[in-house]
């Protein structure tokens, strides 16, 4: 997967990039990721990227010219990638688009800031707006991140084995069960015993009864859309 | 505001909170943030900070120990802080609650990586468990982030005068309307005659009514909850 970040703040997207597991699958090559200062191609000789807004007085809006060319320049010679804003206009992200998303040959990723970007650049270039949640954020470059953070992680070759993540929350649709590891004691407070016990089947119900209560009590509103058993019904019903 | 960050990976955090809006509201003083490596905290030789959970034979789990002592002894003489741990179990971050957490006076925000954290510990510190979208991340790290730069850009001091921010999407329970700045025609494209006016009243219309479309076309869900007048309903009423 190759990804494009433009962006104003091009080294703090690039830093967070090489951190962690995202940066380990970055380096082992899993995508290739590169960030463009959108400053870099402003027409303006004093290397402006913003002007007023018509509509208001106050605050400053991202100029149409600078993105245009960024976009244009970058992907040059290339198969057009698929062109997503930041917005807090777009559809809300959910794990179902990531893994969507994860099919993709190219990104190009259009992060915004100060108070917004000219209209008629969005219009121009732009396939789809995503938002990460129904909060404001001071720009683009954190709902970018979290982005590809999430779609990365999916692509093989990150994650090792050994960072499964199938039982993971959202994953299957229902929240994790609780997780232990050592001490078999601390501070006075237990590991569940059934956890313990070596006994398979034991431990998978629990798990499932687990994920289910936690569910309901903390995101009652996923068990509309989670895909259940018929025993995952009974276990709800006798326990709401 | 007093912000402490435990997390395993501080540098990560640390140079985020140096850039843009948020690095300059740091730097004046408008908050003060902290971030803590929980692996200086552990009482293991190796300095590790995490083992295999009870649960499964994959993946790895953060330990109580090391959180517990970052927790106790960052907090030591204070006034307890209060406790949110980013994770995918929590209730789903808005702006209405960026607005009350705006309002306290410390925040500790422990960030979860690998595959979790032993449960016994977040039963015994976390005060609050905030999720940001419905989609699964490699880490607490870039959640911990949006939260403060959310929470950090209401505070008094943070934005500046001419960065306002009444009109943006999700402030009033609505999308923004389209903004358009320099040149006039770009591309063929003008900027909508009635911002050229300078009709006041006209302008206000029409960003209220574009704003009013924007909504109904892309997030018509945040219609239901949106503070509307009679004549905002009549609009939209002609218009769907």
């Amino acid at each position: 997967m190759y990804i494009d970040i433009a962006t104003l703040f091009p080294d703090m997207v690039d830093s967070y990039l090489n951190e962690s597991v995202v940066g380990r699958a970055r380096k082992n090559g899993v995508f290739t990721a590169k960030c463009h200062n959108i400053r870099d191609y402003t027409n303006d000789k004093h290397r402006r990227v913003d002007d007023t807004p018509y509509s208001k007085r106050q605050g400053m809006l991202m100029q149409a010219q600078p993105i245009f060319d960024c976009f244009t320049k970058v992907t040059e010679g290339r198969n057009r990638p698929h062109v997503i804003f930041m917005s807090p206009q777009g559809k809300v992200l959910t794990q179902q688009r990531c893994k969507q998303l994860a099919q993709m040959e190219s990104l190009f990723i259009l992060c915004g800031h100060y108070e917004g970007v000219d209209q008629r650049v969005l219009d121009k270039i732009v396939d789809e707006e995503i938002c990460i949640g129904d909060y404001v954020l001071t720009g683009g470059e954190l709902p970018a991140l979290v982005l590809i953070d999430s779609v990365v992680r999916m692509l093989d070759g990150t994650l090792s084995q050994s960072d499964c993540f199938e039982d993971e929350s959202h994953y299957s649709g229902l929240l994790e069960y609780p997780q232990y590891t050592r001490p078999q004691i601390w501070q006075g407070e237990e590991v569940p015993e059934v956890l313990l016990s070596g006994h398979h089947a034991n431990i998978e119900k629990w798990k499932r009864e687990q994920s289910l209560l936690t569910t309901l009590k903390k995101r009652p509103d996923m068990l509309k859309t989670a895909e259940l058993s018929q025993s995952d019904q009974k276990f709800l019903e006798n326990n709401r």
